[in-house]
């Protein structure tokens, strides 16, 4: 049993070593690659690719996990082994049971499928024309049935899909929270848009870039960002990726006319860097050192980006330096003003550019509709219909074309179905974390305006970097606050703040 | 025979994509990595290195080299192969052969014995003492006799370890331009010796930083440094490396007060830079795409770095931007001061410091050192006194402890015996080019002063770089200059060179 152990720390090694190598060639394309670099880099990432596949789905892991008693009723195998190596077992026995079931023929029908449909839906959008991405998208959510139906699923077929992405969580969970989300956000948003609105232009005018990253490098270091740990670039789309457990990366884009978008960025990268530098030593070098899921992922992104780098606590500690960053831009502008319209609410077509409330809206329409199309509820030719119909019940608005509605992300063209509710779980998530930390930190907003960032790291450390992916979403949920996930905390948050932004 | 042909492209290819992923990790280590990135980054570079090691001596590649008709005496393979493929055979059959000739034990040995003699080098260096590093350098010696004898050799063992570095030269052979070196060398430096000094004191002031680089990139732009294919970026030790046919990057390091050392290193790793974007076409994804040697590849980069950049045609096209870049630095200098600065003559202790006149000298140093150990002539005991005996031979000067002499270079802890001659061997080959070069475009003087570089890079595109590895040294020294090795044309260079500037 010890042996079998040994073996798959031995095996998961080289897959991590693999890993970060293919982290290692995705970081330097899309940051420092000389432009026609693309085509060796494509042979060369795929290459790593192909290698690392191969060692997951190993035939070896099969008689290692018989050999250490898991199975389907039992993932988690023997009880004899200590409670974090069977936590090992069932993440690889979750992976490679993921990984064989489904046949590489199908593997390979997605690839060329969706490496046309990347393209198309990329001509498409800059066309604003669905009608030519729709025979992709229609092949795209056929390929996602099959898939489903290889991986399994008992209830509905979205369950497996969403499953990649969010372990163990059901479409049912999901329908759950969405509702009391959209109950309580729809008449909230209805109400902000009555009330008198803040004045953001002040944000939109220039700001040389140089000072936006000397700003951005000093709220990093305030924050923690270890720099013998990790880094700070530039590219196109911001990112954070993962290179070894004391390597990880992230970047961020410079708008010379939009100070928000690296400030929000940067911080909100941070929060994902966080968690992956975080990850218990005991699991270095194998797949426990990586992430619960992506909605616990982006939890820790939105605390940092929303909860603390939108609140007003982290304002009344960096607004003066900010200030004297930006002297001429903020002339006249005071922290209430500046704090306002940082957090300013408006409906809007661009999911990408939306704001902490209306969000989690954008996310939930996507999910009814993928849920739909996955349910055979709806057929893809009636999909920018529907869209309209849930943009204008959700954010009373309606898209004036496919580019701004159906057509705006490039997940599905990828054939990532069951991804977009990640985004909205980080929301849910994230606050019933910061209920517990508020609950053990009572003095959280003092510290924060004093600048002391560290006792919250410290105790996302503890609480949810260091679990890794021992745990699932639900039980690391459980485990920190006591409950199933909910979304009252995040409702209560968003009340409490946005009426008092908005006087409501 | 044309499958087993296309089957060592397919297995080059492989080998290729390996090399351009060990490439990038290497860069990134010395370039960006995060400090504590460092020991996973390690992991990764040995896992790709032992896959790149497993693909080259693929027991496969004897038996396609026996259906193409390749042995030792008959290297190139069967008459009925195009003349590329047999020169491809030719490369395959060296490599196999050499990485075969050698056991698995003496490879282990070797990376052993180095890694401890790395530190204690660098520790007998801080220390200036030689007897810390003796025992080690005892072993290293004998581990490349060993190497010898495993390699094989007809004349000397020395022959064997130089081979490794230049392909199929002989001990002799640089003997002999050695000789010739530095029977002229020496009399002219203590003419230069003897001579009216000239002032260099303006280049050792403060030179911005970012100005440097500014003014670096714009020379890189002028002489045809392709940003799309190439990159410059900073690093402690400059160097180039190769991480596609069309992504090759080159570093340097800055000195604050200090402006030649960035500027002739920008140039010197571009000429290294042009050879690797050279190769040609109908090379691509084998290993004919890679230099012909280290001595080939130095003649390149010195003949950026000497022939051109330190010429008075490039700063009769550069100076009035250098000097607009810094007015202050340069009040009052001239062109004329300017040239004969950088390139003062002054016999020194450290080989990475030394002028063109005098760098061949500290080679042939190390060249006859290496030769006496290998020969078994000399004792590793006593080479602190012949490393003083030569260097006053040689350069008139001795050292005034170790670290400024026998411990001053890397090479020897990192097992590497027989890469020194290469560095000279460069400037020889480099000059022999040029003389042709000259002959083919008279006007050479002319383009340069008018900023023409273009002419040049497709000269050594069509007669150097092209040809990648599918001649030996010595057969592409005969096929562009119509002779063997020689130093008579970079002697003569050096001679009306600086008898000019030093009016002799």
């Amino acid at each position: 049993m010890d042996k079998a152990l040994e073996r798959i720390k031995e095996l998961d090694r080289e897959i991590r070593t693999l890993n970060g190598i293919e982290a290692l060639l995705g970081w330097d394309h899309h940051v420092y690659m000389p432009e026609r670099g693309v085509h060796q880099r494509s042979e060369q990432t795929a290459y790593i690719a192909s290698l690392s596949h191969q060692k997951v789905t190993n035939p070896e892991f099969g008689d290692l996990l018989d050999k250490l008693g898991a199975s389907a009723e039992n993932p988690l195998g023997s009880k004899s082994l200590s409670d974090d190596d069977r936590r090992l077992v069932r993440a690889v026995y979750r992976d490679f049971h993921q990984q064989t079931r489904v046949p590489g023929s199908l593997v390979e029908e997605f690839a060329r499928v969706t490496s046309i449909a990347q393209s198309v839906w990329t001509e498409a959008r800059k066309k604003s024309d669905f009608s030519l991405f729709r025979p992709h998208l229609e092949k795209i959510v056929d390929l996602n049935l099959q898939l489903a139906d290889h991986l399994g699923y008992t209830a509905h077929p979205y369950d497996a899909l969403v499953d990649q992405y969010e372990p163990e969580i059901t479409t049912a969970q999901i329908a759950t929270v969405f509702r009391q989300l959209r109950e309580a956000l729809v008449p909230l948003v209805r109400d902000i848009k009555a009330a008198k609105q803040v004045d953001t232009s002040f944000l939109r005018q220039p700001y040389p870039v140089e000072l936006q990253e000397q700003f951005g490098r000093a709220v990093l270091d305030a924050i923690g960002f270890d720099s013998q740990r990790a880094r700070l670039d530039r590219s196109v789309h911001p990112f954070t990726t993962t290179i070894g457990v004391d390597d990880v990366r992230i970047t961020t884009r410079y708008l010379a006319d939009l100070v928000t978008s690296s400030l929000f960025g940067i911080v909100h990268e941070a929060g994902h860097a966080f968690y992956e530098l975080g990850f218990a030593e005991g699991f270095r070098g194998t797949r426990l050192a990586d992430a619960c899921s992506l909605g616990i992922h982006e939890s820790m992104s939105r605390f940092w980006e929303n909860v603390i780098g939108r609140g007003r606590a982290f304002w009344s500690h960096f607004y003066p330096q900010f200030k004297e960053t930006f002297p001429d831009q903020l002339s006249g502008v005071d922290i209430e003003a500046f704090y306002k319209a940082i957090n300013r609410v408006e409906p809007s077509l661009i999911r990408v550019e939306a704001d902490e409330v209306t969000y989690s809206l954008h996310i939930i329409l996507r999910f009814e509709l993928e849920r739909m199309l996955i349910g055979k509820e709806l057929k893809v030719k009636d999909l920018p219909h529907a869209w309209h119909e849930q943009s204008r019940d959700l954010l009373g608005i309606v898209p004036d074309g496919d580019a701004s509605g159906v057509l705006q992300d490039i997940h599905w063209s990828g054939g990532s179905i069951g991804y977009f509710p990640t985004y909205a779980l980080g929301n849910v998530y994230g606050l019933q974390f910061t209920a517990k930390l508020r609950e053990q930190i009572p003095d959280l907003d003092t510290k924060v305006r004093h600048g002391e960032f560290a006792p919250i790291k410290a105790w996302l450390d503890t609480n949810v970097h260091a679990h890794g992916r021992s745990r699932t979403p639900q039980e690391l949920c459980q485990q920190i606050t006591g409950n199933p996930m909910s979304a009252e905390p995040f409702v209560n948050y968003l009340k409490t703040k946005y009426r008092d932004i908005y006087d409501l």
